[in-house]
């Protein structure tokens, strides 16, 4: 063999052997060949920093890719985080308006130092079918059996509104569960909206006939809480139980890691919780 | 005297013994001549619902006009509700998208039975100097002592972030305060930031370099709660506590009803209060 031809062969060899890294952009285009929806032209799931070339040392999914979240990812030598809310503190992950702040600024330079690359997974992992923020919480419920034809219904066994958040926070170990309406109030029909309840959102919920109570994340106080208040207020038999952003969406990131490891086996994949941001004085 | 003469001397007599009849729109002329700052252009302080130029039989002033709060204050007599947040459900009070609803229906129903006016006075009372809001806040929690120069500042005697989530609970009687941050963290220095607290505000708030609390009425999970939770992150001694929404501006309502009944004499004005919308299973 000349020794050109050798050098040659070698090449090919060892490209054989070593394929190419897996890059974060490589791991959103199996998710988007994989999600089972068509990918939309509009959407806040995108890359939101790092580099989408960088090879994938392992991928860390997580409700809110918060300082804290991707610090103990980057720890557990995860440098992939897929989140499914903002990581900088808005619907649209817009930085011009703070570039300078030291908060911002340290995230910022964080990522980058540790070669890290961040995605979200919002609209079109609830877009899939099963919804897979709710495939998650109704996997963490047990809530399968309880299932209404309805979207996001179930049909429980009977309670009462203080019985069902009661439950609801022993299960989901929540420290800040908050409830509008009378506690002694029926429970059967739910209706789980989870995250952010517009007052649309809301209404919509609320006004089903059949529907006890809504459980959602979040919803503000002059909208989807003033409408339940005024609901219950106009005699209708009805209750809110808000149990928090993060707490109404977190298990269906869970999910997400147990989704991707059957379609990404070159690197760990791993859930890395955001937990509830809040406590309550004792 | 000529009985013509007569006729129209005693007509005289009578009016001036029964003056016009205040209407709501009379109240609100008042409220513009007397608030300190010149009537904005664009405001959301305006005649919510109900025909301006009904004669009031009583002032009912409150965080929210909520369907409950307008039961109350009609069977006490009180038929102009001066609100500080909105009526129907959103910042605008726009009802064209739900106008069949049921509950808006209902509520729309007893205003126009009960011959009832909402106004909204919620810019004007916040740009008031002092803010209207902010001076039934310094005086229900005793906080005059302890103001800072800087707007909505305050230098308490020292305590730990735990030690004044509990005295704001039991001050204000929360039932479902929230906190972030080290329990044991030394504070003084807090900032109060009333109502919704958008992430501009709260990032403006939290990186005074000197302030250890800000203590919001809300903020949503991934805009200024996230930002706290980065912050502390970040390696700042920081906290937030989440009062709620109407806990932390309800002291200003009624602060507004003293003031009203500084320039408005001629009928009875009350402090309706709204009250915590939630409740936290035991």
């Amino acid at each position: 063999m000349k020794r050109r031809t050798f050098l040659l062969t070698s090449a090919t060899g060892l490209m054989a052997a070593t394929p190419p890294a897996l890059t974060a952009r490589g791991v959103i285009e199996r998710i988007q060949k994989q999600v089972g929806v068509p990918w939309r032209a509009q959407t806040v799931d995108t890359f939101k920093a790092g580099n989408p070339d960088t090879p994938v040392t392992g991928i860390a999914t997580t409700f809110m890719a918060t300082f804290d979240v991707l610090q103990r990812a980057s720890a557990a030598g995860k440098n992939l985080v897929i989140t499914h809310e903002p990581t900088f503190y808005n619907h649209e992950d817009q930085t011009a308006d703070f570039a300078s702040d030291p908060v911002y600024a340290a995230k910022a330079a964080f990522i980058e130092k540790n070669h890290m690359v961040v995605f979200r997974f919002h609209d079109h992992w609830h877009a899939r079918r099963p919804d897979g923020i709710m495939a998650g919480v109704i996997e963490t419920l047990g809530w399968e059996k309880y299932r209404s034809p309805d979207q996001r219904g179930f049909t429980l066994p009977a309670t009462t509104l203080e019985g069902l958040a009661r439950d609801l926070r022993d299960r989901l170990k929540i420290k800040a569960i908050r409830v509008i309406g009378d506690p002694r109030l029926p429970v059967r029909n739910v209706v789980y909206g989870p995250g952010f309840n517009s007052l649309q959102g809301a209404m919509r919920s609320l006004a089903r006939p059949n529907v006890d109570v809504l459980i959602v994340g979040e919803s503000r106080e002059w909208e989807g809480i003033e409408y339940a208040q005024d609901a219950i207020a106009a005699g209708q038999k009805k209750g809110l139980i808000a149990l928090g952003h993060a707490i109404s969406e977190e298990p269906g990131m869970k999910e997400c890691a147990a989704w991707l490891k059957t379609f990404v086996t070159e690197v760990p994949v791993e859930f890395v919780p955001a937990g509830e941001p809040f406590w309550t004085p004792k």
